[in-house]
Parts: structure tokens; sequence; C-alpha cells
């Protein structure tokens, strides 16, 4: 025994912060719900001030402030607490990039349940509910979604704005399926005006989808087509066709099956862009597409992160032509681009 | 957008982990649950064996063997998996340092409930849950703790065993507090042929103790006091008081009174060894302890992670001396030493 550290050798310390990993995203879902780092960019930065402008126990507030600078989303200085440049940026909800609302849907009590049955999933081979096959319009998960997961949308929705600027200034169709949220096409119907959107999904989340159109200004640009992706009506003629964290949900016949309906939207030249968790080839690298293919297991009956070469066998099979992949700097997601 | 990667910059991936953390914790106990750390150990490197072996899906033995490999708990080459050196002492069965277990406490369903209501413990100040104050006898829940954790105990147990030493040779008598699995003093017994173990717990939780004191090969030197700190008759003239991860179930005023019964159960000279999660002044280092006070909010009306400080006031409150704290290499965990 010696009151200094020894040279790190084999220990347990990360099975242990694995299996209470769990608590990670519950104290920030906490800290965001008690709105505990608006309250510390406005200056309430001990227990006693924060306890009174976050409505709580100054012990809870404490602790709960103190475990936040652990993880590293505050600092800590003789007892008074500051944000990090992250938090003021992505979890102080007076920033415009405020990401707060993901873990509504994220770290959900669905999302959750699903994992605390992954074992069953793991057996299986896909999720232990009984809803996973995502073809039904599940209207509290997904206006749910659409209500929390839009910023997380936005930076992604730039990189998309240049692809399409490349068509040039004549009038562009987007069609955006499960647009949820919306904040991929209104994103860039804000940034281009000659875009006009057409948002498809289920009506319930479609309300969601009009009203941020409405709040972007871009409402005259935004139609809708209410249903599901499976039978919906989809029009024809569009110049692109927006394919955002979707065809994840689904097997490859699947997959296939709706390519051929966005196929058959698009005009001649016209293209789908995909944005989507895909992991190299290796299926362990980079980091979070890899691990998306175990949310797809534990919510889906047949979904996956899909690799590249998975993905242009799907678009070659359906007719489209030039599948490219795009990696996009400091963005977990990339985009599969493919022509008419 | 280029297919390079540019050098990092602010993005909100750490918050989009963090929100899945709770993940981790389920993607480790399905793996473990399943046996898949086991049989990878045992040869079935590819998703077809390992299918076969952990009686699962190839499907979703590759997507978790995958995550696994992304969490650094597996190695993949080729398409084939294998053990890292944690995972094979860690979390092969057939390992005696095998700590999967721990899962089935330290993330069920119990603890991942408290937690999923951490708002409302911060504002209260403690457990959201009406069984926080861990004076009642919550059998299900303990004898699942002593099922499960008595793993952890065991590196612990030996610094305990070099301090117990420290005494000689004559007979040593220890009396152990919520001696749960009866880990820490079973195997100090083990390594030391002249303490006897007097375990105190529910009598349910004992059955278990009792089982591991058998297989030690120790059962005649361990009795046990069935029952609970605050009212079990503990007897008298001990040399040592084991107090595991005991106190921080508890406030201040309630440890100070139980003090006093181990106080008074011990000899002239003899000694309390606390095990403990002991943060800095600080309360925001080092990170395991510094978070313990978390599941203390979350989990207790009114327990917490002390600081040595604190430790010190509310042993010398009770008669204790020369109050000590001792830093274990490699361990998360600290020792507190006190005398009468």
């Amino acid at each position: 025994m010696s009151s200094s550290t020894a040279a790190p050798k084999l220990n347990p310390e990360r099975i242990f912060t694995t299996l209470f990993a769990y608590q990670q995203t519950f104290a920030l879902k906490a800290a965001v719900e008690l709105d505990l780092f608006t309250a510390i960019g406005e200056g309430a930065n001990d227990p006693a001030l924060l306890a009174k402008r976050c409505q709580a126990s100054e012990r809870g507030v404490r602790m709960l402030a103190d475990y936040m600078t652990v993880q590293g989303f505050l600092r800590k200085e003789n007892g008074k607490y500051q944000l990090t440049q992250e938090s003021a940026v992505f979890l102080d909800r007076r920033s415009p990039a405020c990401m707060g609302s993901m873990g509504n849907f994220l770290a959900d009590d669905t999302n959750v349940a699903h994992f605390s049955r992954l074992s069953d999933a793991v057996r299986k081979g896909g999720t232990a509910s009984d809803a996973g096959d995502n073809s039904k319009p599940l209207n509290d998960r997904w206006v749910g979604f659409a209500k929390s997961m839009g910023p997380m949308a936005v930076p992604m929705a730039g990189v998309l704005t240049q692809m399409v600027k490349s068509s040039g200034e004549r009038p562009i169709r987007v069609l955006d399926i499960a647009a949820g949220h919306g904040m991929y096409g209104i994103t860039v119907a804000k940034n281009l005006p000659n875009v006009h959107v057409t948002a498809m999904d289920w009506p319930a989340v479609l309300e969601v989808a009009k009203e941020h159109a409405k709040t972007a200004g871009v409402a005259d640009r935004f139609s809708t087509v209410p249903g599901s992706a499976f039978d919906a009506n989809l029009g024809e003629g569009y110049d692109y066709v927006f394919l955002t964290n979707f065809l994840h949900h689904f097997d490859i016949p699947t997959n296939e099956m709706l390519l051929g309906r966005f196929y058959a939207a698009l005009k001649p030249g016209g293209k789908a862009l995909t944005v989507e968790f895909v992991p190299n080839e290796d299926r362990v690298s980079p980091p979070m597409a890899a691990c998306f293919s175990t949310v797809m297991l534990a919510t889906t009956d047949a979904g996956d992160a899909y690799t590249f070469a998975e993905y242009q066998k799907m678009f070659s099979a359906t007719g489209f032509k030039n599948c490219s992949l795009h990696d996009v700097p400091d963005l977990p997601q990339r985009i599969v681009e493919a022509e008419k």
C-alpha cells in the first residue's frame, strides 16, 4: 500500500465505467431538463444560485453539476461552475446550435427499453419489440423525433445545400422522404431561393415540419405528401430525393423496392442524396457509424448500418448509376450520392 | 466537401455519444449474458461459430461483436474476433478474475429506473423512489448484489489482508458489516488462518455469503449475525470492523449513530476499515469517486460519496482517533482507517 499512484496496469475500471455508462446519458438528460447549462450560462454559478434558478435542491444540483464537471461538460473552480465552449454552443438553450433536445429521442423510454432487451434481440436477430418493421405510423415516437432531432440535421443540411447548389439557379424540386422535422429540406430551401421542397411523412409528423418551415420563412416553397414511403403518391420529376436516416430501418430487399419508387419519382439526371451512418467495410470503423448497427438491431426487425458496398449494390440493382460516397469533415455521417 | 478528415473542431459528437452511452452498458450486459467473451476465448471467432455457440442469430452476434470491438473489448482482424487482455481476464467466465456478473447489480432494472428519474431526484435532493433510506431488507435487491458483486471485492480484500496481517499471528476477530457477498472478510480469512469473520447482514443475503465461505474453505472461521446494522446485536471485542461500501448510503447524523454502535463493538485499539469512493475536497476528482455521489443521489434518500474531511469529522465525533486515508494503486476506491 502506498499513497502514490502506480503505473497503469490491468484493472476492471473500464468495465465498471461501461456498466455505469447509462448514468452519463441520464445525467445529461436531467441537466438539460433542469436547464442547468442555460442557468450557468446566465451566471448562476454555485449550488445555491442554481437551486433557486432550476427550482431544485441545492444538494441535487451540486451533485449533478459535479458529475457534469467530471464528464467535461462544465468547469469548476473554487466551488463555482462555468460552461465549457462545447456546452455553451450545444447545451445552453439560448444558443442557436443547441442540441439538448436530442436526448428526448436518442434516450427516450422506448429506445432504452429496446436496449434493455438487447440479449433477446441478438438471439432473434432483430428487435425484441413487436413494432420493429417501422412501416406503421408510430405517431408519438416520430412526432417526438421531429420535435427533438432537428438541430442535429442543420450542419449536414449545409453540406446538402452545397451539393444542390451545383445544379444552378433554375427551379429545383426536392422530395424529402420521411422528412420528420423537415430540417434537411427546409435548411436547403432557406439557403437557396430556387428550391421547392416536398416533404413526405405521416400526417402528425408533417405538422411539426410545417411549423419549422413557417419559422424558417420558407412555407411558400414547402409542400407535403402525407403517408408512408411504401404507398404514398410521391409524384414525379424531382431533381433530388433526400433519404436522410431512412434506409437504415429496413432490410436490403425492402430498400431495393423503396429505391425503385424513389427512382421513378426522379427526373432523368436527378439524384438521390442519402445521409447515413456508413461504416467502413471492416464494420468496426469509424466508431459512431459502426456502433449504429447495434441501434438497428435493438430497434428494428431487419435494419442495419450498411456499408458503401451494400449501398452501391442496392442503388445499382434499382437502376441508379454513378454511386459515390462523400465523407463530411467533423460529422459522423456520410452522404451516398446516386444518379438516375 | 472533401474525402479527407479535417482537424478536430467543435462538434456535437461527444453529446451524441453521451446520449447513446446507455447502449454501452446494455451491450456489455448482453455480451456477458450470451457468454460471448467465453465463446470467443474458446475459439468461436466468427459470426457463424458464435451464433451456434451462443444460441443466437448470426446477424445479432455479428452486430454485437462489432460493437464490442469498437468499444475496445474485442479485436477484429479479417472478420475474426479475438479477446483483448482485458476481456480475457475480466469477461471470460473461465477466468478467476471474471467480473461479468457485476452488470446484474450495477445496471439492473432498479438502478436504471432510479437514474431514468434523475431530474426528480435533483429537484427533491434524494432518490425519486420510495425505498431510498436503505434501512429495510430489500431482499431481492441485496441478494442480487451479493450474487453479482463478489468479484469486485477481491482485489481490495487483498489490501485489507495486508492491513490485518500487521496485527500479528494471534487470533483476530473481524466484524463485516452489511457483508453482502461476504468476499471482503472471506478473502481475508482465506489469506490469514488466524482470522475469524463475523458477517452481519439480512438473513437472505447471509445465505449467499455462507455459500461463498464454504467454497473458499473458511466456513469453520465464519459466523453470522442476521439483521440490520441499525439494531442487530453485534457483540463486542472485535479487532476490526469492515465497513465496505456501506456508509455512503446514509446521511451524516445516521452514520454517526451507526459508527457509535461499531465503536462499541470494537476492543480498545481495534480498528474500523472503511472501503469507499472518497472524492477529493474539490468533489470533481478522481473521476469514479466523484461520480459516485450521483449514484447516491439517484438511489438513496440522503447518501453521498463523502470526502475524507467528512469521514474524519464523523469518526472523530464518535470517539475514533488516528483517522487516515489510504490510496490504493489501480483501484478506484480508498480506505479510511480509524482506531478505537
